[in-house]
């Protein structure tokens, strides 16, 4: 085990990181498929294929420790480690792994665990078969003769690298941007080799923005004339400014508009010139950088490829028949979907669609939207957060395998009546559910399926931890609304609200909400009618403070306080049935509570509600 | 006056369009500046200058009544009505005015009312001065020895254009994108000659990414070697390729994702061809008929020359030595910003940047925000709201000079409470102020200097149409976060919160930045210690309904409630003094209350706050 001293950029600031690491690697390739590949398109690409990989960690005994990293459209194998030792002076680190801080000794993928594989795609120009690799049918370089491909023959590929390698099964796949987007073809294609994906930064079918961009940088290639159709590299020539306009455009696109204003603002290299046709802004210079850059080291050919195959990526065409629940009803694997506050290229729009066809589709999902000024690009850079959510995921996937142990659990008074009303086996979502104790309590006392909903970035880390599914979300955003977490009618037995109505926009609105999407409720809440708060108000003439109410009335997150017969009132009203009735007191015995003046004498009530309406059962 | 049927598309959707124009209007070509015209640059661009300009409606004795309007990026000086009458069977509008939606009889520029002047700008090439004419020093064309303009010179050109028309005031400068950055140098090098501006889809300055999208357009066009050093007409070839990228780049930019997806989505143009230059998708094809389109239609070298004039625009660096605050004290006009949900290209933040400053400033400053999903184009498409706030702004202002007959106001109990407290000529800020009763009262009553927020869109536009400063913003957003509206400390003598304190999520914080922004704050709210209101919760057990509390505990957006003897304890707590106390009840006189058990006996109570520390003053 090797450590470095690094710098790291994070938005604006560069600072000195000391850190652990795979230390240095080296990138392997592997002939495979001699007989050729059959494509997506029908075509065959002719064998053998080379593949380009590297890994890190070590393969346990019975196998069951990989994880498949897969890297986005200009990457390589090179995921982790450096190809040569960094220079301390300088910090030199341009051969470090392009997910230097996610894999690594004690890191989101934790090579002290696990055993990680990342290969080069199909495609591509970094070692795999790719448009300059040479044609062994014609001895030439394919150039534009390579087949179309897609990215579920990238997938084939890297199936067929891991067979050769002896492995049987993936604990997980992980992949950023297009690398989700193979994660997800995986997922689809081989369920029964896969345990658990790890989406990040990505969609289930590009948007037409997102192949606007892409043609119009493909557009930039082609009419460059040194492209030469296709044949450049023949030609002993390389079309430069066409594959430099085409990564510029893209370059924007990864970053955010903030971060480019923190980044460079207006400031100019040398004041203002007048000329028209001279390099003035400094975003400008650092474009045209960064498309030299990628001309000194990227295959145009390759870039028409690979935007092309993502430009295709559709799941819900391809196996959902314009369906996305349908894609997720394939297969059979857990989920953790993560996205990038300031991601416009794959918005969290984008991820919570996905979230909201597997939760349809009935399967194991969780979901994270991180808070970040980096854009797209922030997977690879604002990545602190994204690595406690992986680590968390990818641990407890892993324990869950090895039989986790339950620890021991808080005992709850209202946790045992919750025990006591839901049915063995049932599926249940948890409104506002924290840290997830009470969902863990049901999945060891009733073996119910469940998901939580959590606003809060570490709670949803720790029900990760705890192998939960939980989705990162504000509940006051509902679940109707396309652009946010669509949840199916009746999708659930029991929706469980505990002591959270009080605190949202819409509590009227929340209680139809919970009763289409589930069978049953289960709503607790804090009785504004108890007798004591009652007299606070009567007496004293202030807003009462207790300790199921505790706060203050300008800062309280209880913003729709109300009595249990309110309550009551409200549901006669709605047509919905209170099933069964808890009352918990401090002082008075449940008993007494439950027979007489419920509503002076309970300070906390728990219900169980359904539709009187059974049809709607 | 005209009638025609003609198509519009709003989104995705043609639908049919009867309205009134202009109808028939011509193209004017008039010659300026003989001498020449002294450049930003330090250059001096030779005279004669052509200006082309259009004009609608007719000008008034006075000439009071002339409204200029500034054209976008690639816009001209027909801006409404008819090159050749409209084809009532095909619907071919193709020579319609870019503007016909808001420019007309009736419109949101009213053509009844206004004479309006539109002109092509420096630069372009439609019939102004620009790289396509002919230097008449060397009797060539100019190509890119044209000089580098900014906007300013353009608008020194309509300065002059104006002048040579006869006219020596504007009642109002109004464009959009490009056209309200003319707007904006208008109100600063010539305040004397303008009275208003209406700033659409602006920014006071490019941002990095504006800068990146441009640069990487002219990249493409220098890049083109038909562009032939910027001698192609010279050399009879276009760099038709280059034009067109820049153009596909900057159209992505006008539409939002959402609106492509809607027009676009996915679609093929023919299937899958697996052809890897091949263009496949309709959006890609869209985009190459639009690039196709603008090379048939615009100069290579204007593009060059009106993107870099857009890059400069800097008005806090130019003016304002890097604070956009003192941009605005250079001028005393009124001002409108128009900003569109979901405009990326220049946001609604970028607007706000602007309000915030002018707010600073102390000058007249009103604000719309309106939804919409075509992005950037939306201020071109989406005109049905902001053809009302520009003629509610227009005709407010108009009718101002005219010496505006205030209409009777009404009479309330607490207007007049109001009225007693606050001093002649006092800066008022009316938080929630609906739809300005309220500051036309005091305007009447007290000449206060008044601006008014409201969340509603309707009740703005009633506010504009009554000539009262408004913005359109959300109170919770709080006025100190530099992405959304920001005012600075004691920028007001006055700050009204009525009956709105308990709708907001934070009332404590939002106590704390009244007093921060203004010396005064007036607060009034309902009491829920009112007797019956308590005696409602204990006796009846259910939450308080009443007349100063109709709604239902869960609709309410009454939040955060709380007693008279509440909200004194909290000013206690924050050091904030209440100055004077008014009750207000409908069973009670006003003397009792004040007397004896305000908190039992006042339904409404008003109370004038300030902090103890008079430093703070």
């Amino acid at each position: 085990m090797y450590k470095v001293l690094r710098k790291k950029r994070t938005g604006n600031i560069i600072e000195e990181v000391k850190g652990e690491t795979v230390g240095l690697v080296k990138t392997n390739i592997i002939q495979i498929l001699p007989e050729g590949l059959e494509l997506e398109s029908g075509e065959v690409l002719p064998g053998p294929i080379d593949v380009a990989y590297e890994t890190y960690g070590t393969l346990n005994e019975d196998k069951s420790n990989v994880i498949l990293v897969c890297h986005a459209l200009s990457g390589s194998a090179h995921a982790a480690g450096y190809h040569r030792m960094i220079d301390e002076e300088t910090f030199d680190g341009a051969t470090e792994g392009w997910w230097e801080d996610i894999i690594g000794p004690g890191k989101g993928i934790d090579t002290n665990k696990f055993f990680v594989i990342c290969s080069n795609f199909l495609g591509s120009c970094y070692g795999t078969t790719g448009p300059t690799s040479v044609n062994p049918k014609t001895g030439k370089r394919y150039g534009i003769t390579f087949p179309t491909i897609t990215i579920s023959d990238m997938v084939k590929v890297q199936r067929e690298l891991i067979r050769q390698l002896g492995i049987e099964k993936l604990l997980a796949v992980v992949g950023g941007s297009m690398g989700g987007m193979q994660a997800l073809e995986w997922s689809i294609m081989y369920p029964e080799v896969v345990e658990s994906a790890v989406v990040i930064a990505a969609t289930a079918s590009c948007s037409a923005q997102n192949i606007a961009f892409d043609a119009v940088g493909r557009n930039a290639i082609i009419s460059d004339p040194n492209w030469e159709n296709g044949e450049y590299l023949e030609k002993g020539k390389v079309p430069s400014k066409g594959l430099s306009i085409a990564r510029m455009i893209g370059h924007i696109t990864y970053l955010s508009s903030k971060s480019m204003d923190l980044k460079f603002g207006r400031k100019l290299i040398n004041g203002k010139t007048y000329d028209i046709d001279n390099i003035e802004f400094e975003v400008e210079s650092y474009l045209g950088y960064q498309g030299e850059k990628f001309v000194n080291r990227f295959d145009a050919n390759s870039y028409l490829y690979i935007t092309k195959a993502m430009d295709y990526f559709d799941l819900t065409e391809k196996y959902g028949n314009g369906d996305l629940k349908e894609v997720f009803r394939k297969t059979n694997i857990k989920f953790l979907f993560i996205s990038f506050s300031t991601d416009w290229l794959f918005p969290p729009s984008e991820s919570l669609e996905m979230v909201s066809a597997a939760l349809a589709a009935g399967k194991d999902v969780s979901y994270i939207n991180i808070e970040s000024i980096n854009g797209h690009d922030s997977f690879l850079i604002d990545t602190e957060i994204e690595s406690k959510a992986i680590k968390a995921f990818l641990d407890a996937t892993f324990q869950e395998k090895q039989n986790r142990k339950e620890k021991t659990y808080e005992r709850r008074k209202d946790f045992e009546i919750i025990e006591r009303i839901i049915e063995e086996g049932s599926r249940v979502l948890d409104l506002g559910c924290g840290d997830g104790e009470l969902l863990v309590y049901l999945r060891e006392k009733k073996k119910v399926r469940s998901v939580g909903i959590e606003i809060d970035t570490n709670e949803v880390i720790e029900c990760l931890s705890k192998g939960l599914n939980v989705i990162h979300y504000d509940i006051n955003k509902g679940f109707k609304d396309k652009n946010f977490l669509e949840i199916e009618d009746k999708a659930f037995d029991y929706v469980i609200v505990s002591k959270t109505i009080q605190q949202l926009k819409s509590p009227g609105l929340l209680l139809e909400e919970i009763l289409r999407i589930s069978k049953n409720a289960i709503v607790s809440f804090p009785n504004f009618g108890y007798y004591k708060l009652r007299l606070q108000l009567l007496l004293k003439g202030t807003m009462p403070v207790s300790s199921e109410l505790p706060y203050s009335w300008f800062d309280t997150p209880n913003i729709h306080l109300f009595t249990y017969r309110d309550f009551v009132n409200l549901c006669k009203a709605k047509g919905i049935k209170i099933k069964q009735t808890f009352f918990i007191s401090r002082v008075f015995n449940k008993e007494m509570c439950s027979k007489i003046l419920p509503n002076l004498l309970a300070e906390e009530v728990i219900t169980v509600l359904s539709y009187e309406d059974s049809s709607n059962k």
